[in-house]
């Protein structure tokens, strides 16, 4: 099976390609969006829909539209979130964030492009099969990414800032903004590879799981971490009043609860039958970050 | 064949249910979007995908979802165009725009969550088909919604505000920010209807003539309209800039022109064989709100 690093650097030399390859794109709105898009990061979302591909015995080349796709709707998400109405923060992997390179208005517009051509981007590959497996990927992806999904995770953080965490909100935003689109790749990944139904809830509870020790090494880092190694300013949680799981559990338990979940998702990948050792390590590695 | 007017119907009474259908949208998020997606309009988009589904012998019911949709990415567009870095407008409809209402931060979720919502109703549709028709029509109009269709109109159209307006540039924006989203439901309906691909290209075409038509109207009413009778207001055009067909041509010849392009699209019907006459009837009414 594929690992997570070369599944990372096939999503990394497809990226650009897939995005250009959609038609005469506006100069200036190809560049906002390749200026977010192409800006390095861990891709960790399509690298995960590769290797849940891969290890189902799909074809890695006929899943790499809708990893890059995914891709683009985690950048769109990182735009919006960015924008002074939302976050208000001015920088993203060590540079300015699309509002303060672009304005405000081709960030907004810079975001829609991304969602709108990682749909389309999608649809054609779907189109392009003999069934309906990218129709159900796609599905997969939208329903995680949506109204019930990773936008409604970030409109419950958004508006409840400044208000006393309870567990359940900020289990709810975890869950919604950051989980579902490491579930979305894993669904989005085995469907692609025709895998058993029960298969597809596996890997959907690894990804579950996996989204919500992220997000709690992600809390983490933003009070034990370094600015500079990370490309982003710390602190940034507390500043805005936002609900984190350590706000509401404190640094060592935060850290143990995250273990937790790393073991839930491997013990989730056991009806792959050994075939899941890098989806394993990949979570032992993102729980060692804040070892 | 069903008229306009009982295809508005069809899609207003159905697009409540298509959007709460989705699953558990919070409650916040869920008012905002449907605040401005049951604000009435004209449901022009909408029906014209299920007239074109229904001269082609499609079942409108099958398309209903597709419709819906279409409506949600025309309300997202909207709600993002009217933001304080776009246009800047606090009247839609004669109500307070989206960000006037709930802040600019939910409306930027608003937009976001409708056009997801819109492709997550399209994909679950499409799963449920045994073809992949859904699939076909669903990236119809993921295609002419993305970033070389709307969203790269409405970049153009904020991007080069103030410069002096030329007819290439106008013609683009025209093209894209308004015919792309009048053409998609045309393709889109006749795929659904499974209608060979010369009827897909000659509805493609009456899409075109009429979006074309469509707008240099609105640029018309902008100038020549009544803000009370128009619910937004008037002259906004000229206040920020805006190239517009008016402000190229002026008054008189683009009548002449938008009368022209109604030609066209109904001249492009007649592979319909009388079947095409409500979308005539329709075509034609547009062109009379000024004359």
């Amino acid at each position: 099976m594929r690992s997570y690093d070369e599944c990372r650097l096939l999503v990394e030399s497809a990226l650009a390609g897939q995005l250009r390859g959609l038609g005469q794109i506006p100069a200036g709105l190809l560049e906002a969006m390749e200026y977010s898009l192409l800006a390095g990061g861990k891709r960790l979302r399509p690298a995960l829909l590769l290797m849940a591909c891969d290890m189902a015995g799909g074809s890695v080349e006929d899943a790499l539209p809708f990893a890059c796709a995914l891709e683009m709707i985690h950048t769109y998400s990182l735009i919006h979130d960015d924008l002074p109405a939302m976050d208000n923060d001015d920088l993203r992997r060590g540079r300015p964030t699309s509002h303060r390179a672009f304005g405000e208005d081709v960030a907004i517009l810079a975001g829609d492009g991304l969602l709108s051509a990682a749909m389309e981007l999608m649809l054609r590959a779907a189109c392009a099969m003999g069934d309906l497996r990218g129709t159900r990927a796609a599905h997969a992806i939208a329903r995680r990414a949506g109204v019930t999904g990773m936008v409604a995770g970030q409109f419950v953080d958004v508006t409840q800032e400044g208000t006393a965490p309870t567990e359940d909100t900020v289990s709810y935003i975890h869950a919604h903004k950051t989980a579902d689109l490491l579930t979305a790749p894993m669904e989005a990944g085995l469907v692609l590879a025709g895998a058993p139904n029960e298969q597809v809830c596996a890997g959907a509870a690894y990804g579950f799981h996996l989204g919500m020790a992220f997000q709690m090494v992600d809390d983490l880092l933003d009070v034990v971490g370094d600015a500079a190694a990370l490309g982003k300013n710390t602190g940034m949680d507390a500043a805005l009043g936002k609900l984190t799981w350590v706000a509401l559990r404190g640094v060592e338990e935060t850290r143990r609860d995250a273990a937790e979940h790393i073991r839930l998702a491997c013990g989730a990948l056991a009806c792959f039958g050994g075939a899941e050792t890098p989806l394993c390590t990949l979570a032992k590695e993102t729980l060692a970050r804040v070892s």
